[in-house]
């Protein structure tokens, strides 16, 4: 027996949750495809075993009366039709591709926080005005081909189809052959796809929550990044024989570009960030002054105006450190990408049914890459972060813990619910 | 027809000379064995072709009259009699291994400059009162074998034999099992073996010389040395996500250090040196934290007192890092050489007889180690320093000019007449 709404009786859905065990359950399920033996999870894109977890999500989804569609960035949509099913979709999602020493969640968690959501409806008999679609990008970790965010961003328009399928791992596979030998080669729809919201549920990855005894991250935005290379050419010589004045030490000059980086992010407070990740230090030995220096900069910032007087600042650090000194020193920038600001109106949802649900919640900005950064470009996007374990992530030792998860589920279950409406309910339903 | 020496005639040498060119063209016969594309030489201590360069030093030693003693760690003495044969010799020598990267001239010179000046004085007739041997010590660069300096090193006790001929290369070949295969496994002689004086003629190894445009360097002794591993871990994490306030950067402390490395070294002038020459960061990905860092810190100076002062300012310095940050610090000394100055008497015939030949002379200090340096402990000892291009060896394009080796081999050629006596001289020599 089903319930048509009227305009006299709201239905009331306060009370809904979702099942955190069968959440849990599907997420430690799932992370047996390519489980290392330290506990992570090693599921490059476009693997056999990407492609077996794409089969095991894919599954869920159809069981649950999903009906499926393939692009052809082989992104994966899971969709439950709506009351209204012409209405654009409301989304949730993410990825389920890993780095090779991943974790269960990173990515795993937003895709099957969706399934989850999608079970308690078809549980408790809701239909929702506005299909639900689930969705798992492609390549969104980056670690097998590049660029990252592979899927979103061609769905968002960043890049082209083209250049993404022309990519080509380390032993010379291109995406296009990956997808075709797993079996993801879909089909790109005839003309744009429009989205009435995107929300993408995730591990923080950080250690703002966790440091503030937090379960809900309602995500403000992403802070944008711009990358570079640095090399510093001096002059190698012996250790032992060259005064102090007559030496051209390209490690020193690479130590006072480190601190640089740093104070460059400690003036830019509170969200600029700038990390020297990787070096590499020629000759590398121990009696000999180092010659030349290879490192790399990451500098982030909430505001493309800050991100921009950081990479000034930067041009300019390294400019005052080939002064002088007999070094050269040259900085080429290798990625950037624009600060990005989620939709007000979805990020306030978040807030407001984290409260309603009686979590704590704070404002966090991300300060990663995420697939909802890119279809924030193309439509009404928002994150929900829950904690993880001391903020580590891309990592086998990743963690997060069950309650969190149920939280940020729950408030995914009715920031949607809220967006595609309640089209109908059978009683009947369990 | 040999003229007697007497109280009243001594006989004027003042007039002698090396032959310039027979240096060379001998530096550049022995560069041949082990000769690499790049026009270095790749000659390890021990292997075949250590054999094959003993082997010809050898031949031009016993051509030239000598008597070959070999003695149990492989050392290479060629002797030429004195006309008071019970004196102890005056020696000069160096080594003829090399680098895997290595240059014509290091250590080579030495060696062969004794063999000029032993060719100049047959050429000339002219006897010694004490005895002349140039020697040519095993392994003194520890590319293959360590420790560095291992046949001066047993020489002058500074380890023991038994050591020295248990170490193993990356082979698993014992220093024994090497000199037996290539014949260089000699006798120990009975006693300690008295020496009168040991001059080492050698290239600089460092810039000074050259920007002084002087040709002879009287090197008054050698910088002690202080080598340390350094470990500072951290904690990894994700670049984008962690604030700056949260962070446990290994690499960012690492920078500090190599600054404070280079600050004690130069409040520590003239002679302070520091060298942070090695850098290892984990795990070197361009948007992770570094979580941890290993390096090393090579410490010199020319006065013990100086070198404990930046011992302490090091561990200091190490400690502060450590402290407040989050980060623990590990500083391992590994090697300790005492500083060593070398014998006054002999630096000064040194300075003396460069003057006397018209060659531009300076005090210099060496900042690496050399035989001359263990064998300054048994024996009066000094070096001759001169110029090499652009201060470089260690390297296949370690230059050097004809002209300055054979002012260098001039000045060992009349410091050692000096000490030896001219003890007869035959008229009918060419």
């Amino acid at each position: 027996m089903t319930a048509r709404l009227n305009e006299r009786s709201e239905p009331d859905i306060s009370g809904l949750r979702i099942d955190g065990d069968r959440l849990w359950a599907s997420l430690m399920q799932l992370a047996r495809i390519g489980a290392t033996e330290k506990g992570g999870v090693c599921r490059l894109a476009l693997t056999d075993l990407d492609g077996q977890g794409r089969d095991l999500v894919r599954r869920w989804a159809t069981e649950l009366g999903c009906t499926v569609r393939v692009d052809a960035i082989g992104n994966l949509f899971m969709r439950r039709a709506g009351t209204r099913d012409d209405l654009p979709p409301v989304m949730a999602g993410s990825h389920i591709d890993t780095q090779p020493t991943g974790g269960k969640f990173d990515g795993n968690y937003g895709v099957l926080a969706g399934i989850e959501v999608l079970r308690t409806l078809n549980e408790r008999g809701i239909r929702t005005e506005a299909p639900l679609e689930v969705v798992a990008w492609t390549n969104e970790e980056g670690s097998r081909f590049v660029p990252v965010m592979m899927g979103s961003g061609v769905f968002a328009g960043a890049f082209t189809l083209e250049h993404a399928l022309a990519q080509r791992d380390r032993e010379g596979v291109s995406v296009a052959e990956a997808l075709d030998r797993i079996g993801y080669a879909g089909r790109q729809p005839d003309g744009p796809v429009p989205v009435r919201a995107y929300f993408e549920a995730h591990i923080e990855q950080g250690p703002v929550l966790e440091a503030h005894d937090t379960v809900i991250g309602a995500v403000q935005g992403a802070l944008g990044q711009r990358w570079y290379d640095v090399i510093i050419q001096g002059q190698e010589a012996h250790a032992g024989p060259t005064p102090m004045a007559m030496r051209r030490d390209a490690l020193l000059a690479a130590a006072r570009l480190i601190q640089s980086v740093n104070d460059i992010a400690l003036r830019h407070a509170p969200h600029g960030r700038g990390t020297v990740g990787w070096i590499d230090s020629f000759p590398n030995s121990r009696n000999v002054i180092p010659g030349r220096v290879r490192l790399t900069v990451d500098l982030r910032a909430a505001d493309d105006q800050v991100l921009d007087a950081m990479d000034q600042a930067l041009a300019q650090a390294c400019s005052e450190l080939g002064e002088g000194g007999g070094l050269s020193v040259s900085l080429e920038p290798v990625v950037y990408f624009p600060p990005q600001a989620f939709d007000p109106e979805l990020v306030g949802l978040v807030g407001e049914y984290a409260e309603r649900l009686s979590y704590s919640v704070m404002p966090v900005i991300s300060g990663a890459g995420h697939d909802a950064v890119y279809l924030a470009r193309v439509a009404p996007s928002a994150m929900i972060f829950v904690p993880c374990k001391n903020g580590i992530s891309h990592n086998e030792v990743e963690d997060a813990q069950p309650d969190h998860l149920e939280a940020g589920c729950n408030v995914l279950l009715h920031a949607m619910l809220r967006i595609a409406g309640v089209g109908a309910i059978d009683r009947s339903a369990s």
